[in-house]
């Protein structure tokens, strides 16, 4: 994935401007196999007001984001920039705009279909992908090919010939490699592993890169680091660094990676704790699970399905971050109620970052039950299939 | 309702014992209008090994319970006895019990009928006690009477007549009081806002004891008091009057109430803590409002759609509890890890009051994803409309 791609997603150097409209829920909606709804039914089932005008978009698009950088200071300073957290009835729209912006597309969910292996649904493919996957005809059965038994009468499937885990992820690597970047950018070289939920069997194992074209779940773990000063938390925010290759340049967690195959989530928390901030083991234990948050993002032929378990760290006043792998520009610490309005006026988060850093507000009573929408920004933050 | 009926419910002495099987989740299951999903469809996608005997059972009917009371010593003599939690396949399964326990009856919606005011479902009415509804003809208005219009071609309303919340109010709370202690048992003389969602405008007000008859959503606020003892933390926890009608001599949260008509959450807490357990109100302004459960349970007439706000209150090692209503028999402070214990091996506690403990557990990293179901059970602490 092209550096260019990420500018245009989500940098933005000012405040959101001019609030959009909310649907209310359709109680009568049937919802799908696909065991997740549209984002619409995660929204406040009575509309925000709309008849007053306010700092916030519901930026629904990505394409229309203006491009440009920012830095520390341009964050600080929006973080300060006075709020008006009193007003109950609009608070909380900011944080539905983020987490809109990880839940997109969920109207061309008719457009994938089901990927299926040992008759469990791993993921969906889109009707285009499809097409470059005809080729491979000794890797992939296709619907034509099989009777009208799926859900929808069509879904794909690996070849029956391919019987075990090594046999599907070589045959399947063979045709991820054959398709090359131009259909699959980014290619990483790390494997994920195919599952219908967590914990269970892994059918086989598949590129990083891939895993959002085969609509398989990808799992990862995101850790909020936070210190304790006079009683107010503040939280450890890493910028990334301008040449990382997803996500240049913007805000991130103070510890996350994605989950690959073969290492359980607490040693992986603690390998990310050494090498992106240089926490040492004897303070990365102390992480603590907290829970988790999903979401399900259709862009063109990708269908991205993650899961990612959130851990809070409480560090020592004295702790400083040091990034090890090059991956980071610079921390700051940042009182927790400014890392909030960074989140609900900007878009300098990485997208799955305001997912996490919410999770946390809510955790932490940072969002409490009197603001409007309560309930429904909770619920929205494991939209899709968190299993 | 009779204090018979509740020891019926869910008192034993003793480890629960023969383990059940679990169902598969169908990826195929499309979910019905009313947003809720049966309870196997949040039980491990793959089942918890059967093969070998375990000390815990799935307990779907509560009328096989033995109806034994216990004391404190009961309770802590299990909550001391050796788990093996090193057993990651298993450890989850106490839980799960538990959150099944809530949620009884999802098979049986077809037997109730949508309950619409104003065009949106505010609750279900069992065909049932639809009958004993059919004779307040100026109240109520009912399917034959009505165009096939509904999501099922049928729901019960209000008589167009009944304009006003007071209006509506005055005529259903007549209804109520002519079907009596015979229909609705328990009846408090206290008022629940009839809504379709948290925030959304009040149709009117309905006696608490009649919001399971019209299958109308009720909201509670629960609090998790806490100490932390040598970096080890240690939950407050209550145990009911005898003398109380609902779930006497059970184990309870420090503090717990309904959510009546008028009063917002935080207040609310500031209040019970002060009825409940005499925590004075500069205590209490700092528990902090940490998320939300939600359950529903289908049990004879009765549809209890219910939604918790779950509170978090850090004490100070010097306090203790008081009781100032006469509801609670007595506290002791049990360290997090027994209180778990507690729930996983016995029925002790008010059903509900597990998915908060067990929401605790969850963000206070007691449970981990190591354990198999991490996310079956994290997901199923939110069933039916979290709204």
């Amino acid at each position: 994935m092209t550096r260019h791609r990420y500018l245009n997603f989500v940098l933005l150097n000012k405040p959101e401007t001019a609030m959009g409209t909310v649907c209310c829920i359709s109680k009568f909606a049937t919802l799908s196999y696909v065991r997740s709804r549209p984002f619409s039914s995660f929204l406040p089932s009575h509309p925000f007001p709309s008849t007053t005008s306010t700092n916030f978009s519901l930026a629904s698009s990505f394409s229309s984001s203006v491009t440009l950088s920012f830095t520390w200071n341009d964050a600080i300073g929006i973080s300060e920039s006075q709020t008006d957290t009193q007003d109950r009835s609009r608070y909380l729209q900011g944080f539905f705009n983020k987490v809109q912006l990880c839940n997109r597309g969920s109207e061309k969910q008719s457009e994938f279909l089901p990927f299926v292996v040992e008759d469990h649904i791993v993921g969906f493919i889109h009707n285009g992908f499809v097409e470059h996957l005809r080729g491979f005809g000794d890797v992939f059965v296709f619907p034509k090919e099989k009777f009208n038994g799926g859900p929808n009468g069509d879904f794909v499937s690996l070849h029956p010939m391919l019987k075990t885990a090594d046999e599907r992820t070589s045959a399947v690597g063979y045709v991820v490699q054959q398709l090359g970047e131009e259909r699959i950018p980014g290619i990483r070289n790390e494997l994920y592993p195919v599952t219908s939920s967590f914990g269970a069997p892994i059918f086989f194992s598949l590129e990083r890169a891939a895993a959002p074209y085969f609509g398989i779940k990808a799992y990862g773990v995101h850790m909020n680091g936070y210190v304790e000063v006079d009683g107010q938390k503040h939280l450890w925010i890493g910028k990334r660094s301008d040449t990382k290759q997803t996500y240049p340049g913007m805000l991130d967690h103070l510890v996350a990676g994605g989950l690959p195959h073969g290492i359980d989530c607490q040693e992986n928390v603690i390998k990310e704790c050494e090498e992106e901030a240089g926490i040492p083991r004897s303070l990365s234990v102390k992480a603590i699970p907290v829970g988790a948050v999903s979401y399900m993002d259709i862009d063109g032929y990708r269908y991205k399905r993650d899961v990612l378990f959130c851990y809070d760290l409480k560090l020592p006043k004295d702790f400083i971050p040091n990034n090890e792998d090059g991956e980071v520009d610079s921390f700051k610490l940042i009182p927790v109620r400014q890392v909030a309005e960074v989140i609900r006026k900007t878009q300098f988060f990485k997208t799955n970052c305001s997912l996490v850093i919410i999770d946390f507000l809510f955790r932490h009573g940072y969002i409490t039950p009197e603001y409007h929408g309560y309930l429904d920004l909770l619920r929205s933050l494991r939209i899709g299939d968190c299993s």
